[in-house]
């Protein structure tokens, strides 16, 4: 019996994470990245170590002029956190109100009901349409937005004038989560100059390779990065600690190292899409680097690629129930994830390597 | 006006950290370790480079494993966060309740009334007596309590028999923060094994030279860790990156190393108290890397010692207003802090160095 835990903490049902197999299994459940951190980062990582005893700075600066300068806005646009899920929380508590809808949809990242719950808020779940897109047309007007874009764990980005639409007809604040930002999606960051109620939050995770380091960052208009610095120092002083932001900063001025492996995953998802089109697959159209893929027995291949040495992720309830969430890896893994699937579809998992 | 904040934005008074200067200063304001971390941890550190893409481990595994063993208690006694700050915020709402007094003392850690204030928490503060020591008696038989031990800025330790009879009265949770731990003070640690309601927090930041790599952990009984769990997963998945869990786990296998560095401290601070006693001052009793120091006229001689490089930290507001707190740095930082306080005190700050 839970005897001495708050009321608040009996109630939760916590967010469950992708799981971080210990043996050695491709991995395609996460969404990681499927090239290493920039060189660059990992030496300004190393720069960081003689100042380790001494507590970092509290606004992490040279992580948050990194992210103003990558997106041509100004350091004070700018809250950094630790990773997206932190940022996202705090953006939960800074916004929102307790019995003030807010609008999401459905089939989306998992975390925002957690959050809701965590602090007594109220959802407004409007459906996605029966090809998975978006129905712009219900979320407009709302009180409150939480959205991804390219949503999860479809893949399907939204334009930046559907994202307009949805941000200009909000009476209150509306988070845009850019967590798959880097593989072909459009970015609502443009639109904090315009609109003051928009939020767009963004993980190094990613597009930066960057899962382990627990950085990511929200660009908003001043007044609403204030309400965050206000929230955060409210929690916690330090959040992102010293080789985050220094590994932050170096890998966001690295431009020219991610996109390039970026454009390689953009490259190995075409070719898993066209090979899984050939299986008689259809797969939803993606922006992100990974793909949603139906599946009739999502289940049994979900445990057949298992036995394959392949982990990709299941969700088994409700519409997510016929597809299973493929992450893109290199183009070797790829090309193991195709065999297999065409070993368990043609050959009833018969043909394991 | 902040047109987009949420009520609790609007309500909020963040805790203010001491400040971290750009310019070279001699450092003795936010009780910093005085010594470099551990070697091991620093490799430990780069040993994880190589996996930085891929998400940490959601429950860091070889941290809990070992602050387990450094503290001869299970894993499954163990919970890990981004600093103590982010384990007591976790702490609050895992274990208290809105409505519930908490008993805390008016002189002590300045994040407690933020956290209640956050979460819509009431504290029921005793003061400390006249001289700065707990009144152990006021704090038995409360429904929640928090306290430091040794307290903060005071640096006053209580020994475990004291601790004992505030948690054996308790009727809820009782939350010993042993930030300062390490510097001579006793543990409550193995009372765990005998109170169910009893959650002891510890920081790396002090005591093993850690401050910007933010790690903490609590110890408790396995259920009060489960609630715990339960809360992190409701806000964060992963909010000790994989850099903190390898250079935690490290640092907290190489005592030999943090034995050695805290023994100068202590020697450090011992001869800080006599130098200081010396020169007229009045010292409270330390068990902390740091002291809190009586002066006439202390905001004076906090601004003079900025003026001959060196920072302390300054309370200004109530029974703390004739004091200063003073971080026990090297040896040599010491002796350049005596210097200038015989400077400041004997030559009204002209003997400026």
């Amino acid at each position: 019996m839970p005897e001495y835990w708050s009321k608040k903490a009996k109630s939760l049902v916590p967010y469950m994470a992708g799981e971080q197999p210990m043996q050695k299994l491709i991995k395609l459940n996460t969404n990681e990245n499927a090239y290493p951190p920039s060189p660059a980062a990992l030496h300004a990582i190393q720069g960081a170590f003689a100042n380790l005893r001494l507590y970092p700075r509290p606004d992490a600066d040279a992580f948050r002029e990194a992210a103003a300068k990558a997106n041509g806005i100004a350091p004070e646009q700018v809250f950094c956190a630790n990773g997206s899920d932190e940022a996202l929380a705090l953006c939960f508590q800074a916004f929102f109100d307790p019995g003030v809808p807010i609008k999401t949809m459905d089939v989306t990242y998992s975390f925002y009901p957690v959050w809701a719950q965590l602090y007594g808020l109220t959802l407004d779940i409007v459906p996605l349409k029966e090809d998975f897109s978006a129905d712009i047309q219900s979320m407009e007007g709302a009180q409150n937005v939480v959205l991804a874009n390219p949503n999860a764990p479809t893949g399907i980005a939204l334009p930046t004038a559907a994202i307009e639409r949805i941000v200009q007809s909000a009476r209150g604040a509306v988070i845009v989560d850019e967590a798959y930002f880097g593989f072909g999606a459009e970015s609502a960051v443009p639109l904090i100059h315009t609109y003051k109620n928009l939020v767009v939050v963004r993980t190094l995770s990613k597009s930066h390779s960057l899962a382990g380091l627990r950085a990511g960052y929200v660009a908003a208009d001043e007044d609403l990065i204030r309400a965050l610095t206000t929230v955060k120092d409210s929690f916690n002083s330090y959040p992102v600690d010293m080789l985050a932001q220094a590994g932050a900063a170096a890998a966001l001025e690295d431009t020219a190292y991610y996109k390039e492996n970026n454009q390689k995953i953009i490259d190995s998802r075409a070719y898993t899409v066209r090979e899984l089109q050939k299986l008689g697959l259809s797969v939803l159209p993606s922006a992100a680097n990974f793909l949603f893929v139906k599946c009739a027995d999502a289940a049994g291949v979900f445990a057949a690629l298992r036995e394959w040495g392949i982990l990709v992720r299941y969700f088994p309830n409700g519409r997510t129930a016929d597809f299973l969430r493929v992450t893109i890896g290199t183009r070797e893994q790829m090309e193991a994830f195709v065999a297999a699937m065409k070993g368990i579809l043609h050959d009833n998992g018969r043909g394991r390597k």
